[in-house]
Order: structure tokens, then C-alpha cells, then sequence
């Protein structure tokens, strides 16, 4: 029998998120019963709220109050561990935020699993792990990384105890190396900065860095099939698994400037910042070695191009999600005034 | 002008402890202002007391308190960050432990160095990051290691941060991953389980695992020599620099069991508890690569035979050091009822 068949109840800390609400969609309609740990939230208007089925449920609380994660894991066969802080490139401008929403909470996770006897973990660990990598494509067992930001620190901080915790405990501890995800649900990342400045002004487009970071990214159905195929493997199986997850091509910053361009029919002049690297801990190239997810028989199914402009169709129809994005003054601290359609009709 | 000649006040965290008081005496005898942060204490005796020199001010409070550490560490040239949780076996029973007293003192001494404009950092790290290492030697460039305890961990984590910090505020962190480091002030480890133990039943010793673990150790002064030496090749190198620091020899647990009943002259029967560990996290097989830190001229001065005999000796002479850890139950949770000239009396 599939794993997947054999899971009655789960746990998705950052469930709301992007690949938590995918992943719970995934589970629920394989009729797993799923919880999900989310703070409470105020008006805004989440990704999985128009997709949640029956067998979801929501249990409201803070991952860093011991108590609500002991009641959401309580009977779970499995916990995925999304939840982290998602703002990469501000780490060092909000250092507590990863420190909080990624260390304490990954502590936090495995501290309640131990209390309920909880006994198999999957974390979204990340290619920023690797730091700048002298092997590219990197594998698993690349040398001893250097870490060049806080995000991956956290990260990193997040393996080691899962490691610890699985060799000391007994538990099983599945931990994925992502790539950046692509797909239905996204709301962070450079195609969302690019979606929204091209909305406010359509005739130019700021990019961060020389525009050549070459990067390889993943689609968000194809990132759940990896856990889930890593899953069958391991289930039976205590200790800490690791495994990378990502395409084996890369992409261009530049190349999804003008995907994303071409997506909202504009020729917007493209401006370069310059340098290798598009902030403090950006990573000018990044490509994982994925020889060993692969050798359990996943293959990613959509190319970059397809994940990205799967990703552009989603955020075409979820105004939503570019509005709140640009009100929080992500995009160059200014105020949100446009929208795709008026974008194209003043280009 | 050596760099420790260019010092001109330093902050020592952990500076109470083992390493960090040995430290503060070498430095201050350099003439360098010693600043060392240490939490309130009862009335136990610390080994530095004997040794408090007029250059050595005290800060009384907690890492935890980010102004405790700010006032500590302000105007400082470096920072020596050795603080953490020393009871590297009760990592699972206590995980607070290593999580605040390792990771989160590690970031708050990296914000309050950002606060302050303080822009150098030595931070002790461990061999225990490699978790158990398919390359021993182990260079510092070793395959991407998996912990096995929550103590290399946390070491990890700290490190991780450290590189992060270095990366995004330009900062020159230093990193030595030291083997078990012996000599005078030793106040945690397995010479001084044998001694108390001894003291407490001269006719037989109990030790952890099958006394076959075999591992590296250095002798205090020679670590510190190490630390001055990286110091003086990278004092002006922003980034972050990794040296593991170690003998290149080993001994193994057993040899340190008969070296401690010679030294008492006690012939007990030695039991071994059995299994390759000691405990769940320990290293069965520890050896360091230390080509790295030998290239820049550094080598230790005694073996590992004389550093056990230096630390036997110091014990000797400071009862309060066993007498301490006895009562602490940390022996077999027996209370302390004899003193080495007693045991020998019975034996």
C-alpha cells in the first residue's frame, strides 16, 4: 500500500503558505485528514482559502506556543514542517524573524512530537544551505558549507536538529532541499516583484543584480511528488533522509524579466543594478545535483518555462495576491496603482 | 605588531569557564583589557578565581540580555563568543539548553556586535559538528555532515550564523572546531568522571560504552595558541575563517581509565557499559584534519598523555572542582563520600 494510503491524520505547520496549502489540498483529496497551524489572521485573504475541503482543518495559534502544536500533532502520522519565515532577502534587516519563525519553531515542532510520540518529520529545508557552492550542480554531500545568509543559517539550524533529533530519538526525519517553487499559490519571489512593478509602471523594470544569476526552480506539484515519492521510501525507515529537489536546468533572472514582460504584453526598458548578485546572500548560481531523488523514480513533469508561466496564469486570476504584495510595499516602498489590465492599457 | 599587541580590549564570553578563563589570564597577561560576561553566582568557587588578574573586569549578568552584552562587548576589538551548554551527553534530557544557551546566545552576541559597531568575532565550535564523519581524519572541507547530537548542533547553528553575519555585515569571524581540550581549569569530561568516581569506589571504575572510542584531545594552552594564531593571520580579513584545532594523534577511553587509576594509584576493576558510544551523539571515531591551522605555523605542544597528566595534576590540586561535580550527582547520581587521599587509604 502507498504511504500516502496508510496516513490517517497530518500535520502542515505553514499550511496557509504556498506549498502547505498545496500540499494539503494534495492530501486532503487523497483523504488524509489534515491539520494545519496557522496565526491568526486579520482580512487578508489567503491562497488556500478558496480550495479548502472538508478534510482540512485549522487549528489557529502560533507554532512557538508549545500547547497549540501539541494539540495540532496530536495522532499524526506524519508532521510537514513548511512553516519559516519566507522573507529571504530582509534577513539581515529582521534577524529575529528567522531566528523565531525558523530555529525556535523547528525546535518547538520537534519538542511536541517527542511529548506526543510523534515519531516521522518532513522539513522544507533549502538550496540556500549550500551557501555559494564550489560544486555545481551541488549534491547532497557537497563540502562542509559556508552560509551567506540568514535564511539558509536557519535552515541549516533547522537540519541539525532534525539530524540530532532523528539519531537521538529514533525518528524518521525527511528533509528536502528545494530549489525556489513555482506555481499555483506563489506569493513571494522575483516573478511576484516583477508581476507587480510591471503594474505600476509599465514602461520600465528595476531588476536586482546584473540580471545573469542563473538559477534552476521547481514546480510546486512536481516539489510534492518528491516528498511524497521520498516518503514511500522512508516511512519504515528512522533516521535523518535528505534529498535535493529541483530541475535539472536553469533560468535566468533576466529571462524571467521578460517572461513575465511578454506574459503582460509590455516592452517595459529592463534596468540592471548591477553585480553579481541581486542582494547580500543571493546566490549568483544555483543548480542542484539531483541524482538521488531521482534514483527513487521522480522526474520533475513541467520545465522552468512551464512552471513559470503556469505561475503568471495563477496570478493573472488572484488579484489578491499582487495587491497585498504591493501594499506592503515590497515592490521600491511605493503604493500599488495599477493593475495588469490598466498596466496594458497605458502601455 | 603581533595582533595581540593591537588588542586593546576584548570581551570574553563563557570567560568563567574552562577555555574562557585560561583565555582571559593569557590575554590579560599581555596586557590586553579582559571583559568577561558571567551569569550571577551562588556560592560555588570558580577555577579562575584564584587567577583573576587586575585586567580582567567581570560583567555580571546573562548572554540572553541584550544589554548585558552590549555594555559587555562595547569598544571591544574582539569578541571571544565560548559560551554554551558544556553537558554535551544530557543534550535530549535539557534542549533548552543547547537551543538558548548555544544558538540564541550565539545570535544575540552577533546583534549586539552589529549594535555596537563591533566587528570581530572567535568563536569556539566543536568537532562535534562533523556528527560521525566518513572522512577521518576530517578536514574542515568534509562532506556535508549529519549531527547526531543536539550539542553539535547547536555548535552548527552558531557557526551558520556566524558565516551569515560575516557575509552580510562584513564582519571577521573566526571559527575553531576543537577537539576535547584538557589542562588546567578542566571542569566537564570524561578524566573528570573517572577521578570522582574513583574517589567515590577506588575498586572499580564503570565506563560509558566499550572503552574503545577513540578520539583526539588538546591540551588548553596549546587551543589558545591556535585561537592567536588564526587571529594573527585574519585580524584584518573580513569573512568568516574555520580552523579545527586538535593533536594528530588519538587515545582511546580506556587508555584514559587506566592513566586516571595509575594516577590515583588504583587498581579497579574497569567495566564497560558495551556498544560502540558512550552515549546517543557520541563519537565513536575522532580525529581531526588539521593541516589548515599547522600550514599558518601552529602546533601543539603536548601530547595527548601529557595534557591528560597536566589535567590529573590540576584536579590534585583543586577539590572544589570534584568535590563540586560530585555533588552534582553528575557521577552515577551518588553522593560525594571520599576524597582521593581517602580512597587510596581504602584501597
Amino acid at each position: 500500500m502507498p504511504a500516502i494510503d496508510r496516513m490517517r491524520r497530518v500535520c502542515i505547520t505553514g499550511g496557509a503558505g504556498f506549498l502547505g496549502s498545496n500540499l494539503a489540498e494534495r492530501l486532503s483529496a487523497a483523504g488524509v485528514e489534515v491539520v494545519i497551524v496557522d496565526r491568526p489572521r486579520g482580512r487578508r485573504k489567503r491562497a488556500s482559502d478558496s480550495r479548502r475541503s472538508r478534510h482540512i482543518r485549522r487549528v489557529e495559534g502560533d507554532v512557538l506556543d508549545p500547547a497549540v502544536l501539541e494539540h495540532a500533532i496530536d495522532g499524526c502520522d506524519w508532521i510537514f514542517h513548511l512553516q519559516a519565515n519566507a522573507d529571504v532577502r530582509t534577513g539581515l534587516e529582521h534577524p529575529r524573524r528567522d531566528l523565531e519563525r525558523s530555529t525556535l519553531a523547528t525546535a518547538n515542532v520537534l519538542e511536541a512530537m517527542r511529548a506526543r510520540g510523534v515519531k516521522r518529520v518532513m522539513f522544507a529545508s533549502s538550496a540556500a544551505v549550500y551557501g555559494e557552492p564550489k560544486v555545481v550542480p551541488t549534491p547532497e554531500d557537497a563540502p562542509f558549507p559556508l552560509q551567506t545568509s540568514l535564511y539558509g543559517a536557519s535552515k541549516l539550524a533547522g537540519e541539525g536538529l532534525l539530524a540530532a533529533y532523528a539519531n537521538g530519538c529514533g525518528f524518521t526525519a525527511l528533509i528536502c532541499r528545494f530549489v525556489s517553487i513555482l506555481g499555483e499559490g506563489y506569493s513571494h519571489g522575483h516573478l511576484l516583484d516583477f508581476y507587480c512593478a510591471l503594474t505600476q509602471d509599465p514602461t520600465r523594470l528595476h531588476v536586482l543584480g546584473d540580471g545573469r544569476q542563473r538559477k534552476s526552480y521547481v514546480y510546486v506539484q512536481d516539489a510534492i511528488a518528491a516528498i511524497l515519492t521520498a516518503i514511500e521510501r522512508h516511512h519504515r525507515e528512522p533516521g535523518a533522509h535528505i534529498y535535493n529537489v529541483g530541475t535539472d536546468e536553469t533560468s535566468t533572472v533576466a529571462d524571467s524579466a521578460r517572461l513575465v514582460a511578454a506574459h503582460l504584453s509590455l516592452s517595459p526598458k529592463i534596468e540592471y543594478g548591477g553585480g553579481r548578485r541581486g542582494w547580500q546572500g543571493d546566490n549568483p548560481l544555483l543548480q542542484l545535483d539531483t541524482t538521488r531523488i531521482r534514483a527513487l523514480g521522480w522526474q520533475p513533469r513541467l520545465t522552468i518555462r512551464e512552471a513559470i508561466v503556469r505561475t503568471l496564469e495563477w496570478l493573472d486570476a488572484n488579484e489578491h495576491i499582487w495587491w497585498e504584495h504591493s501594499n506592503r510595499g515590497a515592490i521600491h516602498g511605493r503604493p500599488f496603482d495599477a493593475n495588469p489590465a490598466a498596466a496594458k492599457a497605458r502601455a
